[in-house]
């Protein structure tokens, strides 16, 4: 710590602006609402560096009292910790508050604000409760899983009929990783077919997938990007020579324009953003 | 409408009270953060049925004014609409705060706190960046979901050398979407092993996932549940009859406890719980 005073008009003391910080992430469930809104916070904030934590399942006063030890540590150690919170229970709460760093709830003040539009009160032993619609929910996502590994990569065409998407792109465009996704995250059934020479030959959609054009979906990549892709898995091939992956390119984005299929260019794009540009064109929101 | 008077102490006006409302979540971006936090939220009030809304990529005035119509016509049909928002524009946000609707702010104070704790501003220009690390993220992802697809269900031990975690299970625990999840989620590679009467003779693992014992994890459920999620692939048959799920829950979790397997039953968790509790108790956190 030095002892330098502040400019004046600058926010904080000197530990406040070091640009390595603890950032914890504490719930009192799984944590994945706790670390997927701190994250989104954090990313606002590219100069500094976070040393993430993430505390699941954080339900008890002793539970709480531990975290807070492991948020002292990291205080002690210069690191000034940010802790983002979902608790819900009082006590542990409380707990919570002794710790020495800037705690950010991401629920509490939002739940009063919904009691007040609701006008009722929160049930607070609720997120405990597995209901039915949760265990329709899990079934869904089963099914949509296993739909997705079977009919990845084109390789089986049994229940395509079925499909609420279908996508379609050169080998190595992502076709897996936003099929997988979207197969979780919404339980849609979802199909994915490579693009290969065979198919360029005709002027329409590849015969199998044909029926289905209106929940076909295309991706393409810039030449450079798929060259390295594929370099990982077949090095110093025709298959990833940046001649080969221009020319699939090409002929992919001039097939999805011809058939009318829309598509979405996946090199700066994250799983995530893809899946939602989907559903919002084709309209398959659940 | 109904002008009966609210009795004193209640909140709100009757249409707050509704119990069938609209939710809208309305982001910048992907819409996933204001779901997810949005909905944990509404969990908390399960006397309410919610009509939901997610409209992603809402990053202009006159992307705003038609979310806004929206919501206006959401609320003339009776509906008293929250809406859920992550937006960081001040323009969009302006527009935005015209809806008649209760606007939950998912980011904005937070963000202030943030700033404070930090001692700097947040640069509004982020989250529009895509950055090596997230190109990084994308191929740990895609390498991941490839390797859980190859290691499905005991298809292949190619790599099973390399497993950051490998579930075992009975047939149709629910052992493919975790997989999935951890994969997709945490970039992790996952294997899953179907336990079947082949491997009961032996005392210890079965042959193949033997060596990396202290990377299985188990899964186990309710015989009723099994027999249910089994019936549905092979209705009336021995495999999904309840003696037979019984018989092979009982053995899988006496195998568990013989080699020190660490275990979990499905019945009554989510995807994500279980993701939760394996990445916590074999300490693989990424």
């Amino acid at each position: 710590m030095t002892s330098t005073p502040l400019a004046p008009g600058s926010a904080g003391t000197p530990a406040d602006r070091a640009p390595v910080r603890a950032a914890y992430f504490v719930s009192d469930s799984t944590g994945i609402t706790a670390e997927t809104l701190g994250n989104a916070l954090l990313a606002n904030f590219p100069g500094f560096t976070f040393v993430r934590h993430t505390i699941p399942f954080v339900d008890s006063p002793e539970g709480a009292a531990n975290v807070v030890r492991d948020i002292a540590a990291a205080h002690g150690r210069g690191l000034a910790p940010i802790v983002f919170t979902t608790t819900k229970d009082a006590a542990v709460d409380s707990v919570l508050a002794a710790a020495p760093a800037t705690r950010i709830d991401l629920l509490g003040g939002h739940l009063t604000d919904l009691e007040g539009a609701l006008g009722t009160t929160a049930s607070e032993q609720l997120g405990q409760f597995h209901t039915v619609g949760d265990t329709e929910r899990y079934f869904a996502r089963m099914r949509a899983v296993e739909y997705a590994i079977e009919h990845d990569d084109g390789q089986s065409s049994r229940a395509l009929d079925l499909a609420d998407v279908i996508i379609i792109a050169p080998s190595r465009c992502g076709k897996t990783p936003t099929t997988m996704y979207l197969a979780l995250q919404y339980g849609l059934l979802v199909a994915n077919y490579p693009l290969t020479d065979d198919d360029f030959p005709t002027d329409g959609l590849p015969r199998l997938v044909a029926p289905y054009g209106a929940r076909c979906f295309g991706l393409t990549t810039t030449p450079l990007r798929l060259s390295q892709v594929r370099h990982e898995r077949r090095p110093n091939s025709t298959y990833s020579s940046l001649a080969q992956c221009t020319l699939e390119l090409r002929r992919a984005e001039e097939l999805y324009r011809r058939t009318r299929v829309p598509f979405l260019n996946s090199s700066t794009k994250s799983v995530e953003e893809m899946s939602a540009v989907i559903l919002q064109t084709l309209k398959v929101r659940p």
